[in-house]
């Protein structure tokens, strides 16, 4: 008799990912052949909160890694957040160690408080997963997010209004290397927790996941199941299947504005009126957006009514001012160019 | 003392919309001028089912239309799916009347059941308002949708999952002749209420709106109420943001797809899949989904499924069968070409 079918489903995703790393990476050793021997053998990394999604995903790696030649290891990160959090980490730590990950390692970070508290933790726990993955040499860390997580994501980018790249979710494979992968992503949370159930894991809920002073266990447990009872029990699927879509759709429109670039700039780089004109607005706009974040402009501070206006210099042209935009950058029509500067 | 504000932001609506009709029809008069006299008078219709919105939409044109030299009419269609719908409909038409709209029409339409009850609803309504407007020689139909119609729409379309196409709601402009015209898409539904309020004009309350048995309603009543408690009281404008973005990427990679389209067949018109592989994924999948229905599939039946599977002939080659799509289209890789047509 095979495993469980939720046992099932999160080691196969966990197989694909790690054939994936095993393949993409040409300076790895394939699965099998006879230069395995001489190149070191990869480590992959799981970063696990103690959570059933995490550590359903640990449980999986430390099945599957050892299969292909993989060694498995893991990280949990201390955000220092709530009373007695050392212990716990400590305690995940061990729990991994009995799964037979190695290396296993606690760490605690100190999170700010840029950008709000989700932010602020997200920021400091990815800063320390780099850290170790890169003390350790690892040549990937695994990330637990689900489909779920993605819905909700989406609907997070839904609600800032600001187009299809925040719509886009979380990439299967991201990080400056591809280091993080996503193996759950396609996924619901209901079969990693049964999975864990099946496996006898003890877990930890995250009492901040069902806090309401978060959005996203607002939305986890207000916002996204009203969305599913007016909709349809498709909700979550469909807001991950448009997270994929826009991502793609976003990557293009990204490449056009990239490749559009040189071709609206005269011959001392300044960007020619006319030529923006005549690009589709969702290239124009991209355009600009670059434009600005080169001289200067936090991307995260610059919003689609920044670049609107902007834009209203090309299309509205009525001897509008100059226009400020987040980092004291100044947007100015002079004659038929678009100087974007910082002032 | 001017107007109430809920007053004055409708007929302001209105203005913009009408006087883009004037200017953006070379064949219509200008608001002044010489040639004018000769000219026949435009005539602009609102389509008003006696509801809040409508009802606003009405008073405003009747407002604005005689000082721009429009004739303002009205149509009301009976959907004759409540009994006593014809006595409300001849209702709806005195009150236009009474607004001072002339010609004002009533007309009863057959719903069928085609795509279910509101795509039907829907589509005998705007057969009907397409005779009305023709009979009339109407410039243009007003519409009278709202950033929280246009909200919703963007959920519905959300919750199909097939891209960022139906996330763009509904347009400004819509109609093969951009008849049909919606100046209210950026006003809340608040304001078109206020504004009947003020007037003291009767509205209607369709009891659909309020009837969980209809997708929007539930959306409206129960879906977006519970994602503003998570989300923030901007999650309307957002999604209508959403929206007007999403339709400009949208359109933007509609033409790039156009264009490659003729890069990626070779002499005989049959797709080569070494071009369309060098494509941005976003870009080749628009063009195979034009493909098949270009090839006969009926595109409401065409899913972001079936064009991924036709895609994977491209990507991950492994001598699959044939792909059999909707309309008895079949997608076939053979040697280097990739053959779309009816089977």
């Amino acid at each position: 008799m095979g495993p469980h079918p939720a046992v099932a489903a999160i080691r196969l995703a966990v197989r694909r990912v790690l054939h994936d790393i095993l393949t993409g990476h040409p300076a790895l050793p394939a699965p099998t052949g006879p230069s395995r021997e001489r190149t070191p053998t990869p480590l992959v990394l799981v970063a696990c909160s103690g959570g059933a999604d995490s550590t359903a995903l640990a449980s999986a790696l430390a099945f599957e890694a050892p299969k292909l030649g993989i060694r498995a290891g893991g990280v949990t990160v201390d955000h220092g957040l709530q009373p007695g959090s050392d212990l716990r980490a400590d305690e995940v730590a061990l729990r991994m160690r009995r799964l037979g990950l190695d290396p296993v390692e606690a760490v605690a970070v100190t999170v700010g408080r840029e950008g709000g508290p989700e932010a602020a933790a997200r920021d400091a726990r990815y800063a320390a997963l780099d850290t170790v993955a890169a003390r350790h040499g690892a040549t990937a860390v695994l990330l637990g997010h689900t489909r779920d997580d993605q819905a909700e994501t989406v609907l997070l980018g839904l609600a800032r209004g600001s187009g299809i790249r925040s719509l886009s979710g979380m990439a299967a494979v991201s990080g400056a290397d591809g280091r993080y992968r996503r193996p759950f992503l396609e996924l619901d949370r209901q079969t990693a927790r049964k999975a864990c159930l099946v496996q006898s894991l003890p877990v930890w809920d995250d009492p901040h996941n069902a806090d309401p002073a978060y959005t996203r266990s607002r939305l986890r447990h207000e916002g996204l199941p009203a969305l599913e009872k007016a909709l349809g029990k498709g909700v979550v699927q469909a807001l991950a299947r448009t997270a994929q879509l826009s991502r793609d759709d976003a990557d293009a429109l990204d490449t056009w504005a990239r490749q559009a670039e040189t071709s609206v700039r005269d011959a001392a780089g300044v960007l020619e009126c006319a030529k923006l004109y005549a690009l589709p607005p969702a290239v124009r706009r991209r355009i600009l957006r670059r434009a600005a974040i080169e001289a200067g402009a936090p991307a995260g501070s610059l919003f689609a009514r920044h670049i609107e206006e902007v834009d209203r210099l090309i299309t509205g042209w009525r001897g509008q001012k100059a226009i400020n935009l987040p980092g004291r950058v100044v947007a100015q029509r002079q004659g038929g160019r678009l100087v974007i500067r910082q002032g």
